[in-house]
């Protein structure tokens, strides 16, 4: 079973297809007939069902903590087997992997050399194309080459016209920030979407900042969780760089009076007195 | 800790064990400690408690995109620590290793040439025997040395006799086939027992086809999930070649009217108009 | 990609970060990108929130079925981005990383000759530290350098008083054993912490033994689950080495009329007819 040409390749996965199936499996087993030694790393198979915005977010997110040359394979694949296209892209020295939904997009756009390839060479898929999982039939073994060091312009050609996306963004006021929840994490923390820099620049020196959202405010930015007394609501930086209103072991989603499915996408209101 | 000595290989683990016990990171570890080079890929963890049907089906369904020589462990084992026989199974160029209760029969049934065997010899089980964790006691030691490149007949004896089980299979009568629901998967698509080649031998160009499960009727068989409105159940042949009511970005189960308890093991009935 | 001189190390994770989020990836992406070759294996994510009694029983209960030299990361750390020391730990030929809040006290408390360095170095951190991923920041990279051949003595000082943990222990009375349940597994099974050895120093030949918990009661002490008849409750030593109350392919924590919660630390009494 032993080879030395099996180059040492990480190769992360990020999906809707939650754990219990044997879709995830399929792929890996796909990958690893290509190559045995691919190092197969799960990112989260808990994406939202065909939620795109999610795994754009996702993705942007951890991909940096990656060694270069990572190949990240995404697939949250509502249009797999209509005309969507099937993408691989070569961005900040880091590889992507998946359909042309908008997943991508972020990472495309800040990164302006990214080259952006449609995989058009079939026979660097599986020999039985099904319709309805291209992720194994098309993402993975695209991935499992590329870890072999087969180039991207063998397996397809370049376009430049990826599909975009919208992602809401914090809107800063003069007196006011006006940003929304993007998610609530497995501590029930809530992250929103206003960055680190955006509120440094908005809070000057002895201002005293309000946080809202639903029933909750919070009228401090702490540093960490345990500098506030045991479950009370704390204001801070989260790891990602973006403000989130968390606990002191406790559940912050709770503490808004809205339901965790309203939370998603509620406005987080940043005001000062100056 | 490096060594030249230890050979790549894939080994995959299905269990009904759950991802929060310790059960599975034990026998990873017992693996590891006979070749830390094992790439140890989860299938899945969540077959339901003692559920010998559906691993039979769920390894039959994945095994073979896995390359050649790759050790499949499955334990799903209500008889652990009884007088059921602990085995390891060659079949079609891969490796099984488990217990004696009808897991692997579907494997065993479709390769004629498949070679089972009685684990005997204890010199390759862990040395304090517990006699309600096989998994990591056997069956986790004994992959870990076939990894290695220890022979089964080293490690057992040839048997005959393995158990078998009876799963159902869908009936094709004159005007109609009479197929189950086998599975729900994580997007709650109805996955059933009518394969992809009764479908094409019973379907004649311009017949007009009626899918039934409970409350929902579909009259066509659609290529993808997109070739149907938004949230409209669509019919189609699935990833793993059986008939499949899906739904465009919607879950087909919530669609029947059935309980998804009650859905597992229904009847879905195809008939057609001539 | 390929390198040489990247030398195989197993590295564990326990955590109570969830599968769902980030967190856990991000950690992979910061060890592999010290060493690709690192064989990650997650423990689980699911220790209960800030629950360090809990991770500190898990950790006990796996790490000694993996190889050793290998090196066990946990993070279950609510005092994260406080004055609370980073640790790593040598002890019984394994390593241990992770927060000085008492999960690694039995380890330390079962092997006096285990060195305790407190991890001052920030030359081996990531560059921007957070103050609430300390996971990711510290101990990922830290667990990484460990990996490529980094001391402990080059990361960190020598301490002697780490934090410790006090954990219920069973009492052993004259004529009883008062014990706790520790942990519902995946199963359904309630396990406690009565020890083997305690069991077999208390009962005696032809004892009838008396197993309570809540409204249900045991009168015998079983092999294995198979030994009693379906659905029936069977008590017998589990695999970890605890008194622990299964039920013959059912839920023996449906049987005692406790809830969930309210089963965990209830007081489980062993008593016996001589």
């Amino acid at each position: 079973m032993q080879s030395k040409s099996f180059p040492t390749a990480v190769i992360t996965l990020t999906t809707d297809f939650g754990a219990a199936d044997t879709y995830v499996a399929s792929m890996k087993g796909v990958i690893l007939s290509i190559n045995p030694k691919a190092n197969i790393i799960d990112v989260t198979h808990e994406i939202g069902a065909w939620d795109i915005a999610e795994a754009a977010r996702v993705l942007e997110d951890f991909y940096c903590y990656f060694p270069k040359s990572t190949i990240h394979i995404a697939v949250i694949d509502p249009g797999v087997g209509s005309d969507r296209r099937p993408l691989a892209i070569e961005a900040d020295d880091h590889f992507f992997v998946g359909p042309d939904n908008g997943i991508f997009w972020p990472i495309i756009q800040r990164n302006p050399k990214a080259r952006v390839y449609h995989l058009t060479n079939s026979s660097y898929f599986l020999k039985d194309l099904s319709s309805t999982f291209h992720g194994r039939d098309i993402f993975a073994p695209v991935a499992g080459h590329l870890s072999m060091g087969v180039s991207l312009s063998t397996m397809g050609v370049t376009i430049f016209d990826p599909l975009s996306l919208v992602l809401k963004k914090a809107v800063i006021l003069n007196n006011e920030i006006k940003g929304q929840v993007i998610k609530i994490d497995h501590f029930g923390n809530i992250i929103t979407n206003i960055k680190k820099e955006d509120l440094m620049s908005f809070l000057k020196e002895g201002d005293i900042p309000f946080i809202e959202i639903g029933n909750l405010t919070v009228k401090k930015i702490s540093n960490t969780y345990s500098d506030v007394p045991l479950n009370a609501p704390a204001t801070l930086i989260g790891s990602s760089g973006y403000l989130e209103i968390a606990a002191n072991m406790g559940r912050a989603c709770d503490m808004t009076g809205l339901s965790k499915d309203s939370l998603i996408g509620a406005t987080c209101r940043l005001r000062k007195i100056c």
